[in-house]
């Protein structure tokens, strides 16, 4: 649903970010989406993320429209210097993965708020919040601050949510620079 | 927004229902998405609204495609035997009109049970719910109880809200037949 939303956002020629490579399904599509003329940055602090999500870009040809850095997202600053058209958070651990191994409030934060300002303008930050492990409440509910406080005259920012769902479904965030 | 999501669910010769027609900006939207094999169904209360809805629609030459019912949406079931591609309603009073002609939380909820029942697999209701008028919270709070009661292995609802405006900006619903 979140490709869908950001199909007609993306252009080609944007260079985006993938805040949490994971098992690189929306490394991918954000590849796809900038073409040959765009680039990708991805961020996984796991190594076997790193190496997984190479092989899956290297298979499809589309290794050279993207930087894979091994390190925090909440380090984007010391990367990234020019503004980006969009990025996507996955937050939670990484499917099929070390369930230990979950992204936290304070660098989770911390990532979202330099991410945006990298922003351009009609620039976007789409965040998957899975949040039935432990702590993941906390992590949603910091996300959840800190977008609500976000100046509404520089970003527009929403919440999607299903209803009728048991169990924690995940939580979509979106964010747009106007 | 709305038109965005829905743009890629109707399909050509649909028979799709504009619940709350207002000044027919939806209904335009429909009548044109459903292409000249499709039908939409409008229903409004107020007189005035059905003769704005329908000079617009004949301006554009898309009136033969509307049928427009001066009746309550809840009663809905009294017009329309077969399955319906989806259903936009609009919650709170006209723009630009009567403010004391409201939707109220009884007949809104009722309109919405009938409405679902009528849903094709894949058909989709919308309601963009304006809740900042006196009665609104209570209309705003019947509707999320209804939808977050929907058999989930029969419907997908989902919520869509502002994070960080002022005021009491609207909220979106979402119901999908599975």
């Amino acid at each position: 649903m979140i490709h869908e939303i950001l199909r007609p956002i993306i252009k080609p020629g944007d260079l985006v970010v993938d805040a949490t490579l994971g098992n690189g399904f929306d490394t991918l599509f954000l590849a796809k989406a900038v073409g040959p003329q765009g680039k990708v940055i991805g961020f996984d602090i796991q190594e076997c993320a790193i190496e997984n999500v190479r092989r899956r870009l290297e298979n499809e040809g589309l290794l050279e429209r993207v930087s894979l850095i091994q390190d925090s997202h909440s380090n984007i600053d010391k990367y990234i210097f020019e503004p980006i058209g969009g990025a996507m958070f996955n937050l939670g651990y990484l499917p099929g993965g070390d369930k230990e191994l979950i992204t936290k409030p304070q660098s989770t934060v911390e990532a979202l708020e330099k991410t945006s300002c990298l922003l351009s303008r009609g620039g976007f930050i789409t965040i998957l919040s899975y949040w039935g492990h432990a702590g993941g409440k906390d992590e949603k509910e910091a996300v959840e601050k800190f977008l609500s406080k976000l100046d509404n005259k520089i970003f527009l920012t929403a919440k999607f949510k299903f209803l009728n769902r048991s169990g924690n479904p995940p939580v979509i965030y979106l964010v747009q620079k106007l």
